[in-house]
C-alpha cells in the first residue's frame, strides 16, 4: 500500500469527535494553534529538546500540550507517530516544518497531514514550479539563455547565493561581461520592477460556497510586504554616504533575507486580476498534481501597467500571514476574527462535517 | 428646477424605513457595502456586463442585490434611475464611480447621491482646488511661474504624463534647462521632502458631538501611504546596479502609479495640527461651494520640521480607507469596529433620525 | 524621608476603590486613557491652558475630567498635587511627560507614578544606558574610540544635532578625514545594517504567570517601525535627480525627525532571540536599579545574520505602541482588544488585587 491509501486509511479509522491539530513549533504556530483553538479542537506543539519558552508569553495561542522530540528526524519516528495517531492528529505543515523535516521523510510520515503533500515536489524544485505557472498561463518574469539576449534590466542571480549575496541588476550583454566571466552558474531573470504584494490564499475543495472553482472554492486572506534586510535600507546608507558606492573591501553588499513582514493592500480594481491568478494557480494543480487545497501564497510584482508578474509559489501557509492573526483588511469582508490559521481549522472542521476528511489531507 | 431642487423632492419623496444604498462595484465598494450592511441598509452593487465574480469571496461585504448596467453611462438611463428610485436608494460616489461616469453626468444624476456634488468641481480643475487651499489657508508646495524663480529643490511636472513619467527634480534654472529647452508645457512645483502622510477626514453637517466647526463636526477615521509604483522600489534597482544609472535605451523610467496601501499613524503631538488642516479646509468649502460633506482626504508631506504641506484634496472616500474595514488606531479611539464606509452608513441613519437628509444628499 | 518612601506611603494611604489614572494629554495619552476606560478607572487629562481640542473627536479614548495647569512645571506645584491626591490619582508617564516636566521635577513629584522613576537616569544618560545594555549583555553596535580604528561602514554622528543633520557614513579613516577635521564633538558608531525593529515589551514585576523571569513576567506586545524624515524618503529625490547628487547650496540635506509609525512583524523563529534581549535588559535593571516597571521599547536592527543590535532603551510606553489601541499581532496571543495603554491599567488593578501596588508605582 503506498503512503496516501495508508493515510486515508488511518485518517477513516480516527475518532472524528477529537481530532486534534498539531504542528512543529516555529514559522506560523502560533497563529495556527490560536486558530485551532477558537474552533475548539485539541492541540499539539512539536518541540525539539524542550517547550519554547516564549510560548509561556503567549496563553491564547499556547497549544494544549507539548510533544518533545530530540530532533526533526525524529518526529517520523514510531515512537512518535503512535503518539499522533492516539491523539487523532492532524499535522499543519508550514515552510519550517518541511524544510526542519525534509521533504523525502515528509512525504512518507504516517501521520495525516492537513494539504497535498504532492504540492512540495513543485514548490521545491524551480525547474517544476516554473512549469505550473507557464501552464497556469499567469504572467512570470522571462528567463534569458544568453547574455546576448539581454534587451533590458536583468537581475543575475547566482545558484545557492545564501540570502541572495552578489545578486547584480544589469542591461546590457557588455555590462554583464564586465562584471562576470560566464553564465553557467546563475540565472538571467527579467527585472521587473514594481510594488511586492504577496497574495494569500486559500483553496478549498470541499466548500461550496463562496469564489467557485471547477470543484471547491478560492478565497483571499490577506496581503503582505516582505521586509528583506538589508536591501530594503540599504538606500539609508548610500544617502549617507553622499552618493559614494562603498567598494572599500569591507563595504556592505545587498542581501535578501527575510527578517519579517509589513501590511498592505491593493487596489480593489485590481482584485478581478488577484483572483484570476489564484484560480489558474490552482486549476493548473488540480491538473499535475491533484490540486493544491488550503493555505497557498503567489509571490507577485505589480508593475506601473497593474499588471502582477508571479515569482513564486508557497503552497503552504506562510509567514506573512501571521501579520493577520486577528483577521485582515481583506478576511474582514468574509466573516470576522478570520486569521489564515483558523481558517485551517474550520476547513478540517467542515470536512469532518461533510464527509470529506480524505479529501484534504495526504 | 435645476437638479438641487428636484433631488431635495425626490428625497423628501422616499421611504425612509427602506432606504438602499447602492454604489458602482469598484474602489472602496466593498467597504461601502461592509458597512451599510453592518447599519443594515439594503445594498446594491451596480456593475457592468455582469455581476462581479470576486464579490463571491467576500460574503460579508456582498450587496444584497446587483443592478447589471450595460455601460457606465447607462446609470444615468431612465431605467436605471427608476429602479434605484424605488428602492429609495441613495448613492455613495467614490473615486471611480465619477470617473466611470463622467462629472457631466454625475451632476445632472437624478439618484440622491451622498455628499455634496459641486466639491467635484472645485477637486477635479487644479486650479480651483489651489485657490481653495490658499483661501483655506493651509500650507502648500510654492509653484514657481519661471524656472529663473528656482532656489532650491523643485520636481518638474508635464501636464498629462500618464503615472508621472518624466517627472523630474532639479535645483538650479541651468539644470532645468540642461534637461528641457521650455517650460510651457510643465508645471515647477517646490519639491517638498519627508514622510507622506494621507489623512482621512470624515465632516458631518449634522453631527452636533465631537471636533465642532461653525457648523456640524470633524472627525479623523485614518491615515495611509499609498503604495506608489515604480518610484518606491527603485531604489532597489538603483543598489543593485552598484550606482550605475541605468541609461541604456531600455532602462527603467520612474512612475508614480498608486497600486495600494499601507497603514500608518502620526506622532499624536500632530494630532492638532491634523485637526487644524480638516478644519479648515472644510471651512473654507462652506464658503465656495456650501461644503463638503462626508469622508475626504487630504494628501500631506510631513517635513522635518513637522510641518504638513497640502498636496491635493480628495472630496470622497478615498481607496486607502479600505485598510480598516474593521477599524483604524484613530477610529478605534470613536468606537469599536468604525470604518468609512460604516460611518457614511451612519451619517445617513443619524440624518434620517434627526430629519436632516436634505443637509447629507445632492 | 525620600520621596520614594513617601510615595510608598501616600499609595498606602489611597482610596484603593477609586484609583484615579492621569497622563499629560500628548504622545501616547489617547491610548492611556482609552485603555484605562475599558478597565473602568477613572481618567484624569493634564493639559496647559485648556483642554486639547482634539479630543473631542475621540470620545472613546477622551479622560473623565482635565486638569488644566498653567505650565508644564506647574504639574508639581503644590495645588495641583493636592487635586492629584485627592483623586488617588497614579500618574502615567511617557516620553512627552518627562521631558516637558523636567527630569528633576519628575524625580521629586510627590504624586505616585507607574513604573519605577529611576529608570529615567539610565534612559536619559548615553552613557548609563551604555553600561545597561553592556552589563546585560545584549550586542549592541561599536564605538570607535578614534577614526584610525575604523574598518568597515560607520555613521558619524554630531552631539546635539538636531533631527539627526549631518550624520554621514564613511567606511575609512581617509573619507572621515576628507569630510571633517576633527572628532572631538562625534561619536563614531559602527553603521548597523538591516531591518529596523522597535520591540514593544511589558515587564510585570507581579504577575506569576506567563514568561517567567526571576521575579515576574516579561510580555511582547508589539512591534514598529519608525517613519523617519526625511531620510525614508531621500530616495525619491537621488532617483528623480538621476542620480545627481544634490550639492547646490538650497540641497536637502539628511535627517533623522520621526513622524510617525508603521506596524511590523518580525519572523516566528526569531522570538526567542526577542524574548532574550528582552529579559537581560529586565535581569540588568533589577541589578543596577531596582528594575524597570511596565512598557519598555528596544530599538533594535536584524542583520541579515538574523541578530538583533540594540540601539536604545525607551523606559516607558513608546509612541509606537499607539499602532494597536485594539490589540496588535503579538497582543492579540494575549488576550483580545490589549494594548499597551490597557495593559498598563491591568496591571494596576492585578497590583491592587494582590496587594503589591507600592512594587508597580515610585
Amino acid at each position: 500500500m503506498n503512503n496516501d491509501a495508508r493515510l486515508k486509511e488511518t485518517i477513516s479509522s480516527y475518532d472524528l469527535e477529537n481530532i486534534s491539530i498539531a504542528t512543529v513549533c516555529s514559522h506560523s504556530s502560533l497563529q495556527i494553534f490560536h486558530g485551532a483553538k477558537k474552533e475548539g479542537f485539541h492541540t499539539i506543539g512539536i518541540a525539539v529538546g524542550e517547550k519554547p519558552r516564549f510560548y509561556d508569553a503567549f496563553p491564547a495561542a499556547c497549544p494544549d500540550e507539548f510533544l518533545i522530540v530530540e530532533s526533526y528526524k525524529d518526529i517520523v519516528s514510531e515512537g512518535v507517530v503512535k503518539k499522533l495517531l492516539e491523539k487523532n492528529a492532524i499535522v499543519v505543515p508550514h515552510g519550517s516544518f518541511v524544510e526542519y523535516l525534509g521533504a523525502e521523510n515528509f512525504l512518507s510520515f504516517k501521520v495525516p497531514s492537513f494539504g497535498n503533500k504532492h504540492s512540495l515536489t513543485f514548490e521545491s524544485d524551480r525547474k517544476k514550479e516554473r512549469k505550473w505557472l507557464e501552464g497556469a498561463g499567469v504572467p512570470i518574469p522571462r528567463i534569458y539563455d544568453t547574455p546576448e539576449e539581454i534587451d533590458g534590466p536583468v537581475i543575475v542571480k547566482f545558484d545557492g547565493a545564501k540570502g541572495g549575496k552578489g545578486f547584480f541588476v544589469t542591461e546590457t550583454a557588455e555590462e554583464f561581461y564586465q562584471k562576470i566571466k560566464e553564465h553557467k552558474n546563475c540565472t538571467i531573470q527579467e527585472f521587473i520592477l514594481g510594488a511586492r504584494y504577496y497574495l494569500h490564499f486559500f483553496y478549498s475543495p470541499v466548500k461550496s460556497t463562496g469564489y467557485q472553482l471547477k470543484k471547491g472554492s478560492l478565497e483571499l486572506l490577506g496581503m503582505d510586504r516582505r521586509i528583506e534586510t538589508n536591501i530594503d535600507e540599504l538606500f539609508r546608507m548610500r544617502i549617507l554616504r553622499e552618493g559614494s558606492l562603498g567598494h572599500s573591501k569591507n563595504s556592505i553588499q545587498p542581501s535578501f533575507v527575510v527578517t519579517g513582514n509589513a501590511p498592505i493592500i491593493a487596489r480593489e480594481s485590481l482584485l478581478p486580476k488577484v483572483f484570476e491568478l489564484g484560480e489558474k494557480v490552482v486549476e493548473e494543480s488540480v491538473n499535475i498534481f491533484g490540486g493544491l487545497t488550503g493555505p497557498f501564497c503567489l509571490e507577485t510584482i505589480c508593475t506601473d501597467n497593474l499588471e502582477f508578474k508571479v515569482f513564486e509559489i508557497s503552497a503552504r501557509i506562510v509567514a506573512g500571514t501571521n501579520l493577520f492573526p486577528s483577521g485582515s483588511p481583506y478576511s474582514d469582508f468574509i466573516e470576522p476574527d478570520l486569521s489564515t490559521g483558523r481558517r485551517i481549522a474550520e476547513e478540517i472542521r467542515l470536512a469532518v462535517k461533510s464527509n470529506k476528511l480524505d479529501e484534504i489531507i495526504s
